[in-house]
This record gives structure tokens, sequence and C-alpha cells, in this order.
């Protein structure tokens, strides 16, 4: 945007951020919680000294990590995307949040809008003891979970679909059509991952997922009974809302 | 051990264990700071009733993480290692430290007399904006770090040395003369990984080894520059000791 009787050049600049969830209230603003969104817009007042809303490609949950969330930004200033991301990184230092890189954009670029995917990752630990090194990084899951059921289970929820099952109460979605593009369930030693991506998702969608292949998982169900579930369209036959705190958004599509 | 006078028959029990350096100064036991050989033996105090000894493969510093320290310990309870592992983690659930294992050994096995070898790992995050989710799991190391001149540098410390160079001026080892089995560079990402297995080492040895490749894999030094420092046989030669949070034990080898 050009302001000609300021003289001044709106520009608007991508940025991608890595942030730990445990530290905030989840993303979006909020009255007295620290939320990441917060935590940029004060850094950004205190580098510019005026204030600049941050848009984000989505809301995370209070706990949920990301590795690859992307916001924007509008500069009126003449700094350089160099200039931004080690001014701004200087005063994140030692907060749960980093930026991880700071790019100019077309003006017409935005991070919620211009998406085209978002992707997520799932991390649970499973084995007999309690995670040291992990304790606000993963879900620990004693029981052991077989990928293959898991695998078997996903494959009903891949597609087009209606996602009623697994939206959560407070969902403010129009609708509870989604397309899930990929859900594949992943076995690293006692870390079982679980990858997802879809244009868009449902509020909680990824987290009651996740707590519902846990039970097929465990064997409590069969993986029959996800598509059954989904089909019966009531969150109330689903399984469990996994934990916030096993969960990363890790990548944004444009 | 049998002690026939009492009814009482003492068992070994082999423990692997996983933990989170910065919680702790240390493994070792102190005066008036907080050890994991301490949260162990103060567990299995709470369990057993009786004060029990814990010793180690080896000391880890300060800050220093575990995913594969073991110890050993002597019980003169009946119970089995199953029940052992569920009673202490049950004890430790709050703290950082995890028992990953317990299995019964032979009287004469010993955490660190019996270790043929100690592996280590060592993290680095070589990006420009600082770690969000690593702050106490790696070092964070700006300047770009050439895989191919730290791997170079690195031949020159695999095998049989006098590792004085290397060798922090309060370590008690009687002898300098160490065995290095493995060094290897690894980079995924913006990590870079250096893997390290040997007998045994000296006092703050992988860290000032890590501290000098550093130096290498950012230009600063030559790859030979390792072969003269060791050569030097003078700590004040080598690079400065990298810090102590990017630092895993991962495995004893018995």
């Amino acid at each position: 945007m050009i302001f000609p009787h300021r003289g001044l050049v709106m520009r608007r600049f991508k940025l991608i951020l890595e942030y730990e969830g445990t530290t905030y209230s989840g993303w979006q603003r909020q009255e007295k919680l620290p939320t990441v969104q917060q935590e940029l817009e004060k850094a950004f007042l205190d580098f510019l000294g005026v204030s600049t809303s941050v848009s984000g490609s989505g809301r995370t949950d209070a706990g949920v990590h990301a590795r690859g969330q992307v916001a924007h930004v509008d500069i009126a200033k003449p700094y350089t995307a160099f200039q931004i991301l080690g001014a701004m990184n200087n005063r994140l230092k030692y907060t749960g949040t980093s930026i991880l890189s700071v790019e100019e954009v077309e003006p017409d670029f935005h991070a919620r809008f211009s998406a085209k995917a978002r992707s997520y990752e799932y991390h649970i630990l499973n084995r007999r003891s309690q995670p040291a090194l992990e304790k606000t990084r993963a879900w620990w899951v004693i029981p052991p979970l077989s990928v293959e059921a898991m695998t078997e289970g996903a494959k009903y929820l891949i597609g087009f679909h209606d996602f009623t099952s697994f939206r959560d109460s407070q969902c403010q979605a129009a609708s509870p059509l989604k397309t899930l593009n990929e859900l594949r369930v992943e076995k690293i030693n006692d870390r079982i991952l679980i990858h997802a991506k879809a244009p868009s998702f449902l509020h909680h969608q990824v987290r009651n997922i996740v707590g519902t292949l846990k039970r097929v998982g465990q064997g409590y169900w069969a993986p029959e009974k996800v598509k059954e579930i989904l089909d019966l369209k009531d969150r109330r036959t689903a399984g469990p809302t996994a934990p916030a705190h096993g969960l990363y958004l890790t990548h944004i599509d444009f």
C-alpha cells in the first residue's frame, strides 16, 4: 500500500515461526494470558515504535507447538527482511518464540487466506516409562499401539468427508465438510508419529483423530470402527481429544 | 550376596536411565545441589525403606542429558525387576529422571567397571535463528559449519592418543592416554550431530573436542590444526569447552 500524502510505503512481510507451545495460552491474542501473537506484536511495537498487527495462518491451541507457523505483517519503515529478522529475534531471545525467516511478499499475500494446506505432526511416546526429556513434547501412551491397525483406521478418514464426529463443540467453522489430503502413521523406535495435511482443519480435528486412532492402535476398537464413527456424525462416538503438547504445526503451503 | 544369618539374599539390578540434565547439578551426589544419583537414592529409600546406594557408569556434568545412562543397585527385598521399574517410576514421575528398564544381573556386574564403551551424542543447532523448542537441548551456533572440514579434523583424534589438550584441568584420571573408537560428524537439516564412542573419556573430553571441531567447521582453523593441537599436549591450544546442554549420554556397552 502507498500513502502518498505521508510518503510511506507499506510493505508486507511473511514470517516463518517456531514456538514452544507450553509457554503460551495458544496463538491468538487474549485479555490476560500470554499468547504467541501478543509476544510478536509486543516485540514489533518495541522495534518499530508503532503498534503492528500480526496475522497467523492458523490459531494453535494452548500447548500446541510450531516449527513452521506462518504470519504476515505490514511495515512502513524501510527495513530489509534481514534487519527485521535480526531485530525481532534479538527481542524474542528469552521467550518461547523464534522467527526462522522473514521474506518480503506481494501486498495481496495473506497468511490465512493464501494458505493452500496446513501440515501437522503428532508425537506419541509409546513405552512403559514416563518421558524425562519430552514431558511437554509428546503424548505418553503405555499400551503398545499397532501401527498397522492405526494405518488401516486412518484410511477411512482420508479424502472429502463430513468430520462432525471429529469436531470440537466450540468449532466456529461454517461447515463440517473438509478434505484430508494425508493421514499417515509412522513408527520410529518407541515413537509413533501421525502426519496430517489438509487445506484447513476443524477445531481439535487432528487431536480428536489422534485420540480415536490411539484407541484403534491399542485394540480397544477395530479399524472399521473409524468409518462407523465418521458416518454417525456425532462427536460423542469418537475417542477423547489427544493432549495438546504432542502436536506440532510443521508447515504451511502457499 | 547371601547373608544366611539374616536369610536375606542381595540381588543386583541394572537400570537404564533417561534424564533431563538441565534439572540437575550433574550425576554425582552433592551436599546441597540436586543430582540424578540423589534423586534415585531418595526414591529407593522411599520405596524400600532402607538407604540404597546407586552406582552409575559415568558421572555426567551439570546440564548434560542422558538417554542411556546405566546404574546398578543391590536390593535385599524380593521384588521383581518389573515391580522395581513400576514402583520407582511412580516416585520419579514429576522429576527429570525416568528409568527405561530394570534387569537382574550377576552380582559381579558393575555399572562403572564392567562397562566396555560409552557413547555420547552432541547436538548443534546450526542456524541464524535462536532455538525456541531446544533452548536447553542443543548448542546454538550461527556461523555455517562445514561438516566436511569437521569430519576431516575429527579423523586425527580417532584411535589411541595422549588427549592432554582436550582434558579439563580438574580431570582426575591417572593418565591422559585414551582410545577414541568413533568420532563421526553428521548433518540432518540444520542440526549437526557429533557421535563419540570410547572405552572411557577424560573429564570434558567430548565437549572440548566439540569446541575445537566447531572452530574447524566455521573455517577459523584448518582441519590439520586438530593434529597440531593433539601433538602440543596443551589444553590452552584447543578450542573452548562446548556447552553442557548439547551433550547426551546415549549408550553404555557391557
